[in-house]
């Protein structure tokens, strides 16, 4: 077994990294960090767990010395630690947003923050397996993609990198409140958020700068992106609903073909029917459709957000890192209901 | 006060029509049909509509004389009819689409069946108040829009009349459970319907040739629509989503100021900041917003789908066809949570 | 028409007083207080309560000289404003619970600091009309009773005056988000709300001891009360499932006669079958509904919690303080869905 | 491996024995039935059911000859295929109600139909491992409980059986919707659900005496008892919170030290803080608390209906009859949010 340690293990992300670690055949957390709750125990912040019902929380990562080291903290936070980890020779998978960018001014521009560590930006791997897998192989520094651009880019990717788009994408995004994290918000509040729909951050989104980087890495070249992500009453789930017109000759059916044979060997992206959200949920699998509107083909991408859109994608990176089976401890599926 | 009979009184939006009228100044309702609920109370039914406490519901309209009928019945019924009721001088508000489209074989073609009176296709006036509000005062048939078209062409009407979009519209709606009816199915059985979002009747949807002909009538011409609707976990509402490329030199200031402008007038539409559906839940109102998403406008029009996308609307079509202010029985304000 | 005053404008129960009266006949809102949000317009804040659109909210209560004020304002407040608005003569309705208990040591124990203006305790009516409704006629203070309270009292009392239970009463009852307002919590966050129902406040909930004393004054004793509120995922809408022992020969049947005659004259408590929440939402009513488990009876009670249990209630209390119809802008009926 | 088969597939019983089944060291499923689905395939109904992608569903039970049989079906179905299966060999775990009643008239008097297998009452050994694991580890025909009185005995058995309660004892059930299973209803109609809590079947509801005669059978007695579902909008879980006066002396943290001593060496049961669903959300678990209210011990108990209180708990009894860890494929915990 190797080791891990959860950083930032009290909110959503790190908790569902305990949850998908609980029964992973490689991996054991022997360390949990919290900021917020240091000297507290997972036991009784996480009755649930209960494996690591014994496990304390310390306040820093100064002691961290795992195999690998899982970074679930806000902004600015990683580039703080990363740099000594990486010099301790703790493999790390960052799920935040500090080495997505490969750009420090970007980053400076995006974030409102200087970058800590721009020294590592050009050595860390954007960790989207299924379209990036060899280089994660090889890394030592992984970024977790953000849940938006994992959804959006797996659908997109492939039809951007075969020509079979042109002219501006649309992509509307639904997804579920935990999306937004633990932080307590009025936008998040249950009686402002139970009853409607809520189109939010329009004008800054933070994931434009890593869709557009990600496709003008994997697909070559970046489209226009107007991407609009909507708040809706659910606590797990993505839906990117993604417009944009075919190339000429394209239609549902070949779009879907060829999605279909990009990721015929990949465990956890499936092109099917119309997906349920509930396929998804606690997985790391993404469900893909193309459907014609008015003779249009229309993509839908689903998956988990704290999943394949956060936890299970980095464990499924450190699958990789470690030379496992990518599906190792992540082969469960979904519920229907 | 003027008599009005409600048909269909059990569904949706025949209770909504009777919980608006119950405190309308000038119309009472005097009959109520129910093919479903034939002899049965509205009191039984219906227990929290108190001055319907001993109506009782019969089960054709062959009685029905009053000023005005509602109509608010599965798809080809209204048209069986239509006719008698006009005969008889009843002036008709349908809520269903048999006289939406302006052509027999269209309807033949989207619905399935034949037209069974194109005769009245030509007089019926497409009941959008605030678009074809003229119109309405002078008809005594009147085809009350449906949800979606409702919510839809109040945003984007007046954009494709003055030409401030060019290209195809793209319009991701979210709408609540209500919108598909009293009647049981499987995508709006609780479990399958509360923790996921559903992409539906994407191929075949019938509100788009009802969109395109208001768009041409309206507004001159039509775009490409692309149209794809989504149930939301959500009861009462529609979120339209729209986006479209600006005319060269447009902005989302530029659209929003169009907007202002052309409904400065109107007591129902309302130009402002990202809508919250609850504000317009049990009303006759529609806000919409225009907010800026990469550089590039996008639209966004909220309503109460059985509101100003249905029993709301009716009244306030039959108060511009009685020549009331337009606005009787349909001021209060929605909720905030 | 007379002027009112809502201090504790934006919060949940201040917004719901504004819609309520935005459509009152005899009552017009001229003041509106937030020590929140101070100088700021309610036209931003509540967009759609349009007929406030104007309103600039002021920061404390030293101007009011409406002929009524409502003040909605956490535990603590109003105290230390009521004696200077009675002495200025203006009446009062007070939505918070700091002249509810008649005795300053019991609310001391219960809130936790000294009450600042005992003296009135005595004069404060408290507003369940229904059951008080005479001696709200000749107030100049009222204390408008919990949400709790109300579900539980209209329910239970007349049933504990006629001797008709014996032994212990059990209240579980289950609570929309709304009823613990605005404020930001753990607990109403949408991510741990939505998919849960949690029982809260259970050692030392704060409205037992209201509800011992009213039903001791209004029933002439009081049983022993077991009372677990639940917070379920839902917005608005209060559920009291009452059970108690009955007296010997009772039965639903007797129990719900019993209610029904007690009720017969009131336009705001039905008694009938087993209620649907959306019946009360945003009105001022309360269903009320006796089955037999086993054998046993048990009451529902079902009211809005902002509505009969907070905002319509406190312009029921004021109508009757100005000698109107106790229905006086309070006669619509909720939605069915 | 031992080989299993589902009968009754395609319901959420069904689909979820499927989903768990997944992944279990030592049971596979090769044999799927459903009436309302021959001759479908498990790929096209559940695509996330990824190792069942190419399992075909068969009609009837007459050709299944596994080692383990499990029922999920409605009531009566069972009764007619147990005899053969049993006569073949096969083990059965029955997830419907048929064999949970010793007596054939109570179920006659339960259910509206005669017993058509009153023989194998005696032998059925009702399934609820934490306080009948015995008898289960011999038994080769199994009634595994219904999710209300799984819930429900967890937390009480253990308390009448020490003679902790007096008296009558008040269950106030809240369930989610899976809960009434696919079958659609008005009650379960998104609309219809969404915004309200739903008490149902109170007045004849089927759980009731099969949580006496287990009482009677695991604690000696049982105490009156009055049971009232109630349907919230959620779609997973029940939370039973129990009433019931408490032996003179004792306590909330009296009651609570026996239930933990009661089940210290149980797996899946957990006694602690108040529980919060989503804990159980697709596990075995059952989280009990006791709290106290007013000085009165509440006793709280939550499950996953389809869970613990349905397909999980089937495994588990086959587990033991089998001979196995209790907890083989069952030890992943639920979620956090």
């Amino acid at each position: 077994m190797a080791s891990a340690a959860i950083v930032g293990a009290t909110g959503y992300l790190g908790t569902e990294l305990l949850r998908v670690l609980s029964y992973h055949p490689h991996l054991t957390v022997t360390q949990a960090v919290s900021s917020s709750h240091p000297g507290e125990s997972l036991g009784d912040l996480s009755p649930h767990l209960e494996r690591f019902r014994d496990v304390d929380l310390v306040g820093h990562t100064s002691a961290v010395d795992t195999d690998v080291a899982f970074l679930a903290q806000p902004p600015g936070q990683a580039m703080q630690v990363v740099p000594k980890l990486l010099e301790r020779g703790v493999k790390v998978v960052d799920l935040g947003p500090d080495y997505r960018l490969r750009s420090g001014e970007e980053y400076a521009r995006v974030y409102g923050q200087p970058h800590a560590d721009p020294s590592h930006l050009g050595e860390a791997v954007y960790g989207l397996p299924e379209l990036n897998g060899e280089a994660v192989k090889r890394a030592r520094l992984v970024a977790n993609p953000g849940c938006y651009p994992t959804a959006m880019l797996l659908a997109l990717a492939p039809l951007v990198a075969d020509g079979a788009t042109h002219g501006p994408v649309y992509v509307d995004a639904k997804s579920g409140s935990s999306g937004a994290g633990a932080g307590l918000s009025t936008t998040s509040h249950h009686p402002e958020a139970a009853l409607t729909v809520t189109p939010y951050g329009s004008p800054t989104h933070r994931h434009v700068p890593e869709m557009e980087q990600a496709l003008r890495q994997i697909a070559g070249s970046s489209p226009p992106l107007v991407f609009v992500p909507h708040l809706v009453p659910i606590v797990r789930g993505i839906l990117c609903s993604i417009y944009a017109a075919p190339r000429s000759g394209d239609t549902a059916a070949s779009w879907s073909e060829l999605l279909a044979q990009r990721y015929a060997a990949s465990p956890f992206v499936h092109v099917g029917p119309v997906p349920k959200l509930p396929w998804a949920t606690g997985t790391n699998r993404c469900y893909l459709s193309v459907q014609s509107a008015e003779g249009a083909p229309v993509l839908f991408s689903a998956i988990d957000n704290l999943g394949k859109g956060g936890a299970s994608q980095a464990v499924q990176n450190a699958n990789l890192m470690f030379g496992w089976d990518e599906s190792a401890g992540l082969a469960h599926p979904g519920f229907g209901v």
